[in-house]
């Protein structure tokens, strides 16, 4: 077993992180580092608890430790750091534990755009890893940073490949629903969710732009198709739903749309990682679906669901639905993918 | 003071009939027809009234009669028929009225696309009344069908008028967040909705899609620009959102775009209607509007409200928010407001 | 394996049975009955799937039969029947499948105040099993019907067990907060909950107070304290919450309720049954627990979680808050540890 | 025309004090004070306003003063100062007022229990006025402190009222389903509240009961019956709804409970104070009323809707269910009624 730490890790994305380790077949969180509010006391102290499952035991009594290299290293030699960090503070933190020496799995916003960080969704673009051995020479690290995309994001580019793959994307426009937890804890105001719509998240549509062209370019440039994104809050729990407008390259009719979705696999499938999704595109048939509350555990979470797959008459080619997990494929279960790729790759 | 029948009076549409025309100085209601299942009785005891308000005075011990021109008659000589029938009945019920003298002003989709009948929304396409005398004509009938346009797309056209105007649309996309009231009481299931969003209603996208190229068009022919739409239902009251992009035939900064909306008034506004708003189009200049709860009140839910105007870098033009009050401005509000104009141009 | 049919198999209750009985050690479903609007369709196309698991493979391709005695022992001789038929429906149709020759465990309410028909919540009142041989007797039927009480009463009466037993019980209040999925599919109108409260449900104050008797009473007799309901639809998705407050007997103060309800166990526990929750009576201890979203689930949605006890001045004793799960514990859960522990008793 | 100061004016509460007082046709705010935060601010840029009705003109250019006397009396030479004051701040600052020869009108729960304030709900215990004589000479005042009593406990006592005159009260248990505006902006995380009940409200239990007696006794000296309560917040926004079990005195069955409610009013009604409803008490005859979204704007909000008045068999008279709008009758609402009722008194 790997030896894990988890940075942020009282917060409602490291809860997540704790979670989805709990059981983990290769990873152990063995450390829990959080800010200066929590250290000194356990994790079942330190944390309010969210999700409806219990603070896994071995995780209850750990003494929470500080954001640093250090603080980690007293309690215990690790293989690999999850940061589930706020970006204000990942930006440094992060740097600091790679300079030391540490693998950094993070689902931070900082480091993401910079040009030596691969930022993963692992069937799409797990051909990036490559800027790993580039940021370790730049910046003379023994440890390395490598993040996981948006949420949102996360979502969308994972329903695109097939259809970037087979029939190449031109232009596309995106809008989304997205659920409340995707904000944090305490987050989105309940007096500023219930019967209401904010068609507004700060910094989200430029993420999602530059983001997704970042993940189908090459390691070293991003893709120059043009992509146009609206993002909106509603009141749901969990699960960014989308509605996508995409014109292809090459002609594609919603049936070829699917059939390419259907049979997607990509490299997490290939190895058999253990957090990967048989399907990680789930394409249901009725009208009337995805939909958020009975689709969004799919795969364990770890699935995206595409539905309503039609010819678009605006922009040459198809539009459709697609929903994910926000917290899980969007965020945690994504990190954790992305560390058993790693490893796998042996880069852990 | 004009004497009006409301079809479908018990209904979740025709109960914002009776409350809008509840003051109304123009007309009064003295009829109210329904189903079966409540002919006979008071409306008060057949109608499950839903709003806040209470039933208007007036209308509470009106006996409630059949949807037939013989029984309205029977209880008064009316000089309007407002419809707020399901559609299913709304097709022939509305002709038999029409045939026998009555001006039906309708909210049901059944004769909207019917070539000969007007569908209105005034402040975009008054002068599709023209048709009345060609469906008189055809039809042989003394009375005539007046319809408004879908709910969404009454939001939507109303919106987009200024901009068709100063610089013309060659194709835009939208994705809608509709309100649970759009669609009738019991209408959505309350297990369908809590936590969940579904990403389609019934012929909603189709409706949009042809109804806005029939309200942009000459009376005798629709519009030619492109359109595409992506509808979805979620856990909102009242009020339709919708994230609207736009390619316009001239370029178009959002800085104009701001300022013909802000200026813009229609034939309503001119001739200082009653249920016109004095701005038909609200816009809002912080990031965060319009918000569903707290806007889709404006100008009494006659306006609907615009924000994020931004610029579009895939259809080369513009993107924005618009929201409306889905019942009474893309509804009974919007009928209300066609039987006005109707009357100041005298067809009524 | 035992084989079952489910009765009622389409609706909102008939379908936790199957997600319950698929992948059970003792039971496996067989047939599937519904009314007539199935009969003939497979049932993966007559039931609107409503989980967010999917329809199990097995079940998926049965044929829907009609609820008859006939046509469910054409397909196959099963040794038990679950009920999950709407009430108005459930009356007849129990007792022709009694007379039949079958054991029929219900959730329906239509014999739960029968004499002779035992109403078990299998912790608290499983010697009521004894009605059975009086039943057939008089009856004289080969086959025999159970019931399992109304979702609210259930919830409520096992927390009530180690107070009953321990300190008595003079008189107790009650006031619920519960689920919409309390009132099946559709159900009710989303206009109806969102935002709102309806401090009503039809028959439900009833229906507690009395099952809440006959449950505490002997066989033969119905307890005698006294018991006051009031109950409260709120907008949540699962979960009955209650707000309890009893007169004991004897004088029992907080602590000592806690550590009864801790140390609690019924024959279910006992008998180790494969549905039997290892805590019946899960008790939180942090001031604002049970929570209805995060603590549903406790026990497989098996348990009943208790929080807040504290002692009550008005009525001398303790006021508590209890949550159970109203379609689990409270309906076809409880129904299926019914079925478990008439089995191990060998009746069925 | 008085002047009047809101303290606290930016927040929740303050924004409904701003929102019932413009257009009032006795009173006029011409301060606005709050946080440091927001002074030096003009309205409109310091509130994040969150009504659904835009900011009155006249506010929104107004200067956000300190919270101290000498920067009110910089600005106007106001009458009458209304306390929005979160209660950490507001028991210091409102001493400093008072002291400074200020009339305050307080919504904040800092001086409630005073023994020499009085906490009026004006058609329950006006004659607590008196205590302001004793306050002014014990405390050395030129100006005074008068507070309204917590949300939940001025719904509950004015429907209360008629049932404690006409047939006396011995005990009483209420447990009650509290909206989210209840807790102030942001207050409850969208995370904690949707599809989902806390069963806690910080002090609120306490509150009640102590509020309560101090309403019903005498001016120098609390009631003496028993009361229980069991606190609980619900997803709605406006609205507290709470079920009321009362052991009378007297005997009272429901009609006659209903017709001591339905003829009940109070001195603000005989002295027609602009904001007192014509009906304080509202009784609704349907079973399922009253429900909070529908019922809760009774009397511009200032009335409690009554229904469902049922005898109770537990504790030997009725159990009812009341709703009364938080943030209007249950705070701003009821202190703008008592600054009107202090005028009419002569007081200010």
């Amino acid at each position: 077993m790997m030896k894990a730490a988890v940075l942020g890790a009282t917060g409602a994305v490291g809860q997540i992180f704790i979670q989805l380790l709990s059981g983990h077949p290769w990873f152990e969180v063995s450390v829990v580092a959080a800010s200066e509010r929590s250290t000194g006391l356990k994790y079942s102290e330190a944390a309010k608890w969210r999700l409806p499952t219990s603070i896994p035991e071995n995780i209850s009594n750990l003494e929470v430790v500080d954001i640093e290299p250090k603080a980690v290293r007293n309690v215990e030699d690790v293989d690999v750091v999850f940061s589930a960090l706020p970006s204000e503070v990942a930006g440094k933190a992060e740097e600091s534990f790679a300079e030391a020496g540490y693998f950094v799995v993070s689902n931070a916003s900082a480091h993401r755009m910079d040009p030596d960080v691969p930022m993963l969704n692992p069937e799409v673009n797990c051909d990036h890893v490559s800027l790993i051995d580039e940021q370790r020479r730049r910046r003379k690290w023994s440890g390395a940073i490598v993040t996981n995309p948006n949420c949102s994001t996360t979502v969308l580019t994972l329903s695109m490949k097939p259809i970037y793959d087979d029939f190449g994307i031109e232009k596309m426009i995106v809008s989304t629903m997205q659920a409340i937890s995707g904000a944090g804890y305490p987050g989105v105001a309940s007096l500023d969710i219930v019967d209401n719509i904010i068609p507004f998240i700060k910094d989200e549509e430029e993420k999602m732009q530059i983001e997704t062209l970042k993940i189908f370019g090459s390691p070293s440039k991003p893709a120059d198709f043009k992509i146009s994104a609206s993002c909106h809050r509603v009141p749901t729990l969990d699960g960014h739903m989308e509605a996508v407008f995409i014109q292809t390259k090459h002609e594609a009719d919603p049936e070829s749309v699917v059939a390419a979705m259907e049979k997607f696999v990509g490299e997490p499938q290939k190895l058999k990682l253990p957090t990967a999704p048989a399907n990680p595109i789930v394409v249901k048939h009725s009208e009337d679906r995805p939909q958020t509350r009975l689709d969004r555990m799919e795969g364990g979470g770890m699935s995206v669901v595409v539905g309503r797959v039609r010819k678009d008459s605006v922009l040459k080619g198809v539009k459709y639905i697609v929903l994910g997990h926000n917290t899980i494929r969007g965020a945690a279960g994504c990190g954790v993918l992305n560390a058993e790729y790693l490893k796998a790759k042996k880069y852990i």
